[in-house]
Protein backbone atom coordinates (compact mmCIF):
# COMPACT_ATOMS: atom_id res chain seq x y z
CA UNK A 1 0.00 0.00 0.00
CA UNK A 2 2.73 2.39 1.00
CA UNK A 3 4.54 1.17 -1.63
CA UNK A 4 1.95 1.55 -4.53
CA UNK A 5 1.07 5.23 -3.15
CA UNK A 6 5.07 6.25 -3.53
CA UNK A 7 4.87 5.24 -6.83
CA UNK A 8 1.61 7.41 -7.79
CA UNK A 9 3.18 10.23 -6.15
CA UNK A 10 6.66 9.86 -8.52
CA UNK A 11 4.24 9.30 -11.27
CA UNK A 12 2.35 12.16 -11.01
CA UNK A 13 5.28 14.40 -10.05
CA UNK A 14 6.65 14.09 -13.37
CA UNK A 15 3.46 13.79 -14.97
CA UNK A 16 3.23 17.50 -14.41
CA UNK A 17 6.73 18.47 -15.78
CA UNK A 18 5.96 16.85 -18.67
CA UNK A 19 2.37 18.21 -18.94
CA UNK A 20 4.26 21.97 -18.16
CA UNK A 21 6.04 20.67 -21.77
CA UNK A 22 3.54 18.58 -23.85
CA UNK A 23 0.08 19.88 -22.88
CA UNK A 24 -2.40 18.25 -20.78
CA UNK A 25 -3.41 16.74 -24.21
CA UNK A 26 0.25 15.07 -24.72
CA UNK A 27 0.12 13.63 -21.48
CA UNK A 28 -1.26 10.61 -22.70
CA UNK A 29 -0.79 7.31 -20.41
CA UNK A 30 1.28 5.44 -23.26
CA UNK A 31 3.85 8.67 -23.30
CA UNK A 32 4.22 8.90 -19.55
CA UNK A 33 4.66 5.30 -19.20
CA UNK A 34 7.88 5.27 -21.79
CA UNK A 35 9.19 8.29 -20.18
CA UNK A 36 9.29 6.31 -16.44
CA UNK A 37 9.75 3.30 -17.98
CA UNK A 38 6.85 1.72 -16.74
CA UNK A 39 4.54 -0.69 -18.37
CA UNK A 40 1.45 0.88 -19.84
CA UNK A 41 -0.52 -1.65 -17.59
CA UNK A 42 0.81 -0.89 -14.37
CA UNK A 43 0.11 2.91 -15.32
CA UNK A 44 -3.42 2.21 -16.09
CA UNK A 45 -3.64 0.49 -12.75
CA UNK A 46 -3.03 4.02 -11.13
CA UNK A 47 -5.07 5.94 -13.40
CA UNK A 48 -8.72 4.38 -15.29
CA UNK A 49 -8.30 6.59 -18.07
CA UNK A 50 -6.62 9.65 -19.65
CA UNK A 51 -9.15 12.12 -18.10
CA UNK A 52 -8.65 10.63 -15.00
CA UNK A 53 -4.84 11.31 -15.22
CA UNK A 54 -5.32 14.87 -16.85
CA UNK A 55 -7.38 15.86 -13.87
CA UNK A 56 -4.85 14.11 -10.60
CA UNK A 57 -2.10 15.66 -12.37
CA UNK A 58 -4.11 19.46 -12.33
CA UNK A 59 -4.79 18.75 -8.88
CA UNK A 60 -1.30 17.71 -7.76
CA UNK A 61 0.38 20.49 -9.06
CA UNK A 62 -2.57 22.62 -7.40
CA UNK A 63 -1.65 21.07 -4.33
CA UNK A 64 2.52 21.69 -4.91
CA UNK A 65 1.44 25.47 -5.82
CA UNK A 66 -0.21 25.62 -2.31
CA UNK A 67 2.94 24.24 -0.78
CA UNK A 68 5.75 26.56 -2.70
CA UNK A 69 3.56 29.64 -3.50
CA UNK A 70 0.18 30.51 -1.32
CA UNK A 71 1.33 28.63 2.26
CA UNK A 72 4.50 30.49 2.60
CA UNK A 73 3.52 33.75 1.60
CA UNK A 74 0.53 33.51 4.56
CA UNK A 75 3.10 33.60 6.62
CA UNK A 76 4.26 36.96 5.41
CA UNK A 77 2.25 40.46 7.09
CA UNK A 78 -1.05 40.55 5.57
CA UNK A 79 -1.56 43.60 2.83
CA UNK A 80 1.01 44.60 0.17
CA UNK A 81 3.83 42.33 2.04
CA UNK A 82 1.77 38.91 1.41
CA UNK A 83 0.76 39.83 -2.02
CA UNK A 84 4.41 40.65 -2.85
CA UNK A 85 5.44 37.34 -1.77
CA UNK A 86 2.69 35.99 -3.69
CA UNK A 87 3.90 37.64 -7.07
CA UNK A 88 7.61 36.56 -6.07
CA UNK A 89 6.45 33.49 -5.58
CA UNK A 90 4.63 32.65 -8.75
CA UNK A 91 7.71 34.12 -10.70
CA UNK A 92 10.03 31.48 -8.94
CA UNK A 93 7.18 28.25 -9.02
CA UNK A 94 8.15 26.61 -12.12
CA UNK A 95 12.04 26.37 -10.84
CA UNK A 96 10.73 25.44 -7.43
CA UNK A 97 8.91 22.84 -8.77
CA UNK A 98 10.46 21.09 -11.34
CA UNK A 99 8.19 22.07 -14.65
CA UNK A 100 10.67 23.28 -17.34
CA UNK A 101 7.62 24.25 -19.48
CA UNK A 102 6.51 26.93 -17.03
CA UNK A 103 3.79 27.07 -15.20
CA UNK A 104 1.45 24.08 -16.17
CA UNK A 105 -1.54 25.98 -15.25
CA UNK A 106 -0.83 28.77 -17.91
CA UNK A 107 -0.07 25.96 -20.45
CA UNK A 108 -3.13 24.43 -19.74
CA UNK A 109 -5.44 27.44 -20.00
CA UNK A 110 -5.06 28.13 -23.37
CA UNK A 111 -4.99 24.54 -24.40
CA UNK A 112 -8.14 23.41 -22.90
CA UNK A 113 -10.00 26.75 -23.24
CA UNK A 114 -12.41 25.02 -25.94
CA UNK A 115 -12.19 21.42 -24.78
CA UNK A 116 -15.64 21.42 -22.37
CA UNK A 117 -15.32 18.62 -20.04
CA UNK A 118 -14.27 17.55 -16.50
CA UNK A 119 -10.62 18.55 -17.05
CA UNK A 120 -11.51 22.52 -17.89
CA UNK A 121 -14.15 22.25 -15.13
CA UNK A 122 -11.13 21.24 -12.96
CA UNK A 123 -8.73 24.00 -14.01
CA UNK A 124 -11.11 26.72 -14.27
CA UNK A 125 -11.85 26.09 -10.75
CA UNK A 126 -8.04 25.66 -9.79
CA UNK A 127 -7.52 29.18 -11.58
CA UNK A 128 -10.54 30.68 -9.67
CA UNK A 129 -9.13 30.29 -6.71
CA UNK A 130 -5.83 31.62 -6.93
CA UNK A 131 -7.23 34.62 -8.22
CA UNK A 132 -9.83 34.41 -5.15
CA UNK A 133 -6.00 34.13 -3.22
CA UNK A 134 -5.02 37.38 -4.53
CA UNK A 135 -8.06 39.05 -4.36
CA UNK A 136 -8.60 38.01 -0.27
CA UNK A 137 -4.87 39.49 -0.22
CA UNK A 138 -5.69 42.84 -1.48
CA UNK A 139 -8.94 42.95 1.24
CA UNK A 140 -6.46 42.50 3.88
CA UNK A 141 -4.28 45.56 2.43
CA UNK A 142 -7.45 47.58 2.64
CA UNK A 143 -8.66 46.97 5.75
CA UNK A 144 -4.69 47.96 7.24
CA UNK A 145 -5.54 50.95 5.14
CA UNK A 146 -2.42 50.33 3.00
CA UNK A 147 -4.62 50.04 -0.41
CA UNK A 148 -7.22 52.65 -1.32
CA UNK A 149 -10.43 51.54 -0.10
CA UNK A 150 -12.29 51.97 -3.39
CA UNK A 151 -10.20 50.01 -5.30
CA UNK A 152 -11.88 46.49 -6.73
CA UNK A 153 -9.98 43.82 -5.30
CA UNK A 154 -10.81 41.58 -8.23
CA UNK A 155 -9.68 44.02 -10.76
CA UNK A 156 -6.32 44.43 -9.38
CA UNK A 157 -6.54 40.33 -9.19
CA UNK A 158 -6.93 40.40 -12.98
CA UNK A 159 -4.82 42.92 -13.83
CA UNK A 160 -2.32 41.41 -11.57
CA UNK A 161 -2.89 37.72 -13.37
CA UNK A 162 -2.20 39.72 -16.39
CA UNK A 163 1.37 40.83 -15.41
CA UNK A 164 1.81 37.32 -14.83
CA UNK A 165 0.89 35.39 -18.12
CA UNK A 166 2.96 38.03 -20.12
CA UNK A 167 5.96 37.23 -18.14
CA UNK A 168 5.03 33.31 -18.97
CA UNK A 169 5.08 34.73 -23.11
CA UNK A 170 7.86 36.94 -22.60
CA UNK A 171 10.34 34.39 -21.03
CA UNK A 172 9.03 31.35 -22.34
CA UNK A 173 7.87 32.15 -26.12
CA UNK A 174 10.23 35.25 -26.81
CA UNK A 175 13.73 34.38 -23.97
CA UNK A 176 13.46 38.07 -23.90
CA UNK A 177 15.91 38.65 -21.27
CA UNK A 178 14.49 41.57 -19.81
CA UNK A 179 11.27 40.42 -18.91
CA UNK A 180 11.89 39.68 -15.52
CA UNK A 181 12.69 43.42 -14.85
CA UNK A 182 9.81 44.11 -17.06
CA UNK A 183 7.18 42.29 -15.23
CA UNK A 184 8.89 43.82 -11.85
CA UNK A 185 8.31 46.98 -12.88
CA UNK A 186 4.70 46.91 -13.86
CA UNK A 187 4.08 45.40 -10.59
CA UNK A 188 5.47 48.01 -9.08
CA UNK A 189 3.37 50.47 -11.05
CA UNK A 190 0.13 48.08 -10.12
CA UNK A 191 0.96 48.34 -6.38
CA UNK A 192 2.00 52.60 -6.36
CA UNK A 193 -1.56 53.17 -8.22
CA UNK A 194 -3.00 50.86 -5.69
CA UNK A 195 -1.71 52.30 -2.34
CA UNK A 196 -3.52 55.12 -0.41
CA UNK A 197 -1.83 58.05 -0.86
CA UNK A 198 -0.41 58.89 2.73
CA UNK B 1 -3.73 29.09 -62.13
CA UNK B 2 -6.54 31.71 -60.41
CA UNK B 3 -8.81 28.78 -59.29
CA UNK B 4 -6.02 27.47 -57.04
CA UNK B 5 -4.96 30.39 -55.30
CA UNK B 6 -7.95 30.83 -54.20
CA UNK B 7 -8.88 27.18 -53.10
CA UNK B 8 -5.61 27.56 -51.17
CA UNK B 9 -6.90 30.79 -50.01
CA UNK B 10 -10.40 29.24 -48.99
CA UNK B 11 -8.27 26.24 -47.00
CA UNK B 12 -6.05 28.73 -45.53
CA UNK B 13 -8.70 30.66 -43.76
CA UNK B 14 -10.58 27.45 -42.40
CA UNK B 15 -7.09 26.70 -41.42
CA UNK B 16 -7.04 29.60 -38.97
CA UNK B 17 -10.22 28.73 -37.70
CA UNK B 18 -9.14 25.84 -36.91
CA UNK B 19 -5.90 26.54 -35.22
CA UNK B 20 -7.41 28.83 -32.85
CA UNK B 21 -9.53 26.15 -31.51
CA UNK B 22 -7.32 23.00 -32.19
CA UNK B 23 -4.09 24.37 -31.67
CA UNK B 24 -1.14 24.22 -34.50
CA UNK B 25 -0.35 20.83 -33.42
CA UNK B 26 -4.12 19.70 -33.63
CA UNK B 27 -4.26 21.36 -37.23
CA UNK B 28 -2.82 18.03 -39.64
CA UNK B 29 -3.34 17.76 -43.14
CA UNK B 30 -5.93 14.99 -42.14
CA UNK B 31 -7.95 16.86 -40.20
CA UNK B 32 -8.07 20.16 -42.11
CA UNK B 33 -8.95 17.72 -45.24
CA UNK B 34 -12.02 15.96 -43.21
CA UNK B 35 -13.10 19.64 -42.85
CA UNK B 36 -12.89 20.79 -45.71
CA UNK B 37 -14.32 17.55 -47.35
CA UNK B 38 -11.34 17.69 -49.65
CA UNK B 39 -8.93 14.79 -50.31
CA UNK B 40 -5.74 14.51 -48.22
CA UNK B 41 -3.80 14.29 -51.17
CA UNK B 42 -5.45 17.72 -52.83
CA UNK B 43 -4.33 19.20 -49.65
CA UNK B 44 -0.67 17.61 -50.08
CA UNK B 45 -0.43 19.36 -53.51
CA UNK B 46 -0.68 22.62 -51.74
CA UNK B 47 1.31 22.33 -48.45
CA UNK B 48 3.77 20.01 -48.86
CA UNK B 49 3.89 18.83 -45.02
CA UNK B 50 1.73 19.56 -41.44
CA UNK B 51 4.90 22.21 -41.03
CA UNK B 52 4.54 23.98 -44.55
CA UNK B 53 0.77 24.32 -43.29
CA UNK B 54 1.32 25.57 -39.77
CA UNK B 55 3.66 28.09 -41.15
CA UNK B 56 1.39 29.46 -44.25
CA UNK B 57 -1.73 29.41 -41.88
CA UNK B 58 0.39 31.97 -38.92
CA UNK B 59 2.04 34.00 -42.12
CA UNK B 60 -2.37 34.34 -43.58
CA UNK B 61 -3.23 35.19 -39.88
CA UNK B 62 -0.32 37.95 -39.62
CA UNK B 63 -1.41 39.18 -43.18
CA UNK B 64 -5.27 39.41 -42.24
CA UNK B 65 -4.45 40.76 -38.88
CA UNK B 66 -2.49 43.16 -40.69
CA UNK B 67 -5.62 44.12 -42.69
CA UNK B 68 -8.25 44.27 -39.44
CA UNK B 69 -6.05 45.51 -37.27
CA UNK B 70 -2.68 47.39 -37.96
CA UNK B 71 -3.59 49.17 -41.09
CA UNK B 72 -7.13 50.58 -40.15
CA UNK B 73 -5.56 51.75 -36.28
CA UNK B 74 -2.80 53.25 -38.70
CA UNK B 75 -5.25 55.35 -40.13
CA UNK B 76 -6.51 57.47 -37.26
CA UNK B 77 -3.95 60.11 -35.36
CA UNK B 78 -0.91 59.32 -34.02
CA UNK B 79 -0.14 58.47 -30.46
CA UNK B 80 -2.67 58.36 -28.04
CA UNK B 81 -5.73 57.31 -30.73
CA UNK B 82 -4.07 54.92 -32.90
CA UNK B 83 -3.07 52.92 -29.54
CA UNK B 84 -6.51 52.99 -28.64
CA UNK B 85 -7.61 51.83 -31.99
CA UNK B 86 -4.86 49.22 -31.82
CA UNK B 87 -5.89 47.72 -28.25
CA UNK B 88 -9.78 47.73 -29.37
CA UNK B 89 -9.33 46.04 -33.01
CA UNK B 90 -7.24 43.53 -31.11
CA UNK B 91 -10.37 42.63 -28.57
CA UNK B 92 -12.76 42.47 -32.01
CA UNK B 93 -10.17 41.12 -34.00
CA UNK B 94 -11.13 37.09 -33.50
CA UNK B 95 -14.99 37.86 -34.06
CA UNK B 96 -13.80 40.03 -37.08
CA UNK B 97 -11.77 37.13 -38.66
CA UNK B 98 -13.79 34.08 -37.88
CA UNK B 99 -11.58 32.52 -34.65
CA UNK B 100 -14.01 30.84 -32.94
CA UNK B 101 -11.15 29.61 -30.17
CA UNK B 102 -10.00 33.30 -29.86
CA UNK B 103 -6.93 35.02 -31.27
CA UNK B 104 -4.75 32.14 -33.14
CA UNK B 105 -1.84 33.80 -31.91
CA UNK B 106 -2.15 33.60 -28.23
CA UNK B 107 -3.39 29.73 -28.53
CA UNK B 108 -0.06 29.07 -30.41
CA UNK B 109 2.04 30.69 -28.03
CA UNK B 110 2.00 28.58 -25.06
CA UNK B 111 1.47 25.69 -27.30
CA UNK B 112 4.78 26.21 -29.40
CA UNK B 113 7.38 27.88 -26.59
CA UNK B 114 8.57 24.84 -26.32
CA UNK B 115 9.05 23.06 -29.59
CA UNK B 116 11.88 24.43 -31.14
CA UNK B 117 11.19 24.69 -35.10
CA UNK B 118 10.82 26.48 -37.65
CA UNK B 119 7.07 27.38 -36.89
CA UNK B 120 7.94 28.37 -33.75
CA UNK B 121 11.05 31.10 -35.31
CA UNK B 122 8.02 31.92 -37.44
CA UNK B 123 5.67 32.87 -34.45
CA UNK B 124 8.32 34.72 -32.46
CA UNK B 125 9.24 37.05 -35.04
CA UNK B 126 5.70 37.94 -35.61
CA UNK B 127 4.65 38.39 -31.90
CA UNK B 128 7.65 40.53 -31.97
CA UNK B 129 6.68 42.98 -34.98
CA UNK B 130 3.32 43.63 -33.09
CA UNK B 131 5.00 44.36 -29.80
CA UNK B 132 6.95 46.56 -32.22
CA UNK B 133 3.85 47.76 -33.73
CA UNK B 134 2.63 49.11 -29.79
CA UNK B 135 6.32 50.03 -28.77
CA UNK B 136 6.37 52.84 -32.69
CA UNK B 137 2.64 53.64 -31.76
CA UNK B 138 3.64 54.80 -27.58
CA UNK B 139 6.79 56.64 -29.25
CA UNK B 140 4.41 58.85 -31.72
CA UNK B 141 2.81 59.84 -28.62
CA UNK B 142 5.75 60.55 -26.89
CA UNK B 143 6.69 62.36 -29.79
CA UNK B 144 3.70 64.55 -30.03
CA UNK B 145 4.24 65.52 -26.27
CA UNK B 146 0.98 63.08 -25.24
CA UNK B 147 2.72 60.34 -23.45
CA UNK B 148 5.77 60.69 -21.09
CA UNK B 149 9.25 60.95 -22.31
CA UNK B 150 10.65 58.75 -19.49
CA UNK B 151 8.19 56.32 -20.68
CA UNK B 152 9.84 53.15 -22.18
CA UNK B 153 8.00 51.94 -25.04
CA UNK B 154 8.87 48.40 -24.98
CA UNK B 155 7.65 48.47 -21.31
CA UNK B 156 4.56 49.75 -22.17
CA UNK B 157 3.61 47.09 -24.87
CA UNK B 158 5.06 44.39 -22.39
CA UNK B 159 2.50 45.74 -19.96
CA UNK B 160 -0.65 46.11 -23.03
CA UNK B 161 0.16 42.66 -23.67
CA UNK B 162 -0.23 41.56 -20.68
CA UNK B 163 -3.70 43.23 -20.78
CA UNK B 164 -4.60 40.98 -23.62
CA UNK B 165 -3.58 37.95 -22.76
CA UNK B 166 -5.59 37.98 -19.04
CA UNK B 167 -8.31 39.29 -21.06
CA UNK B 168 -8.14 36.14 -23.41
CA UNK B 169 -7.56 34.46 -20.45
CA UNK B 170 -10.72 35.64 -18.49
CA UNK B 171 -12.94 35.79 -21.68
CA UNK B 172 -12.60 32.39 -22.87
CA UNK B 173 -11.46 29.66 -20.32
CA UNK B 174 -12.74 31.63 -17.40
CA UNK B 175 -15.87 33.12 -19.35
CA UNK B 176 -16.01 36.20 -17.23
CA UNK B 177 -18.65 38.26 -18.27
CA UNK B 178 -17.25 40.95 -16.73
CA UNK B 179 -14.11 40.31 -18.53
CA UNK B 180 -14.29 43.50 -21.05
CA UNK B 181 -14.89 46.07 -18.49
CA UNK B 182 -11.87 44.78 -16.69
CA UNK B 183 -9.27 44.81 -19.71
CA UNK B 184 -10.53 48.33 -20.85
CA UNK B 185 -10.13 49.74 -16.81
CA UNK B 186 -6.87 48.02 -16.70
CA UNK B 187 -5.59 50.10 -20.48
CA UNK B 188 -7.37 53.07 -18.52
CA UNK B 189 -4.78 52.55 -15.73
CA UNK B 190 -1.80 52.15 -18.11
CA UNK B 191 -2.90 55.27 -20.23
CA UNK B 192 -3.49 57.58 -17.27
CA UNK B 193 0.07 56.47 -16.01
CA UNK B 194 1.47 56.78 -18.84
CA UNK B 195 0.05 60.70 -19.95
CA UNK B 196 2.23 63.51 -19.90
CA UNK B 197 0.59 65.23 -16.33
CA UNK B 198 -1.07 68.19 -18.01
Amino acid sequence: MRKGEATREAILERAIGLASQVGLEGLTIGRLAEDLDLSKSGLFAHFRSKEALQIRTLERAAERFSQVVVRPALAEPRGEPRLRALFERWLRWPQAFRQPGGCIFVAAASELDDRPGPTRDCLVRLQREWLGVIATTVRGGQELGQLRADLDPQQLAHELYGIMLVHHHSSRLLRDPASGARTRAAFERLLADARNPS
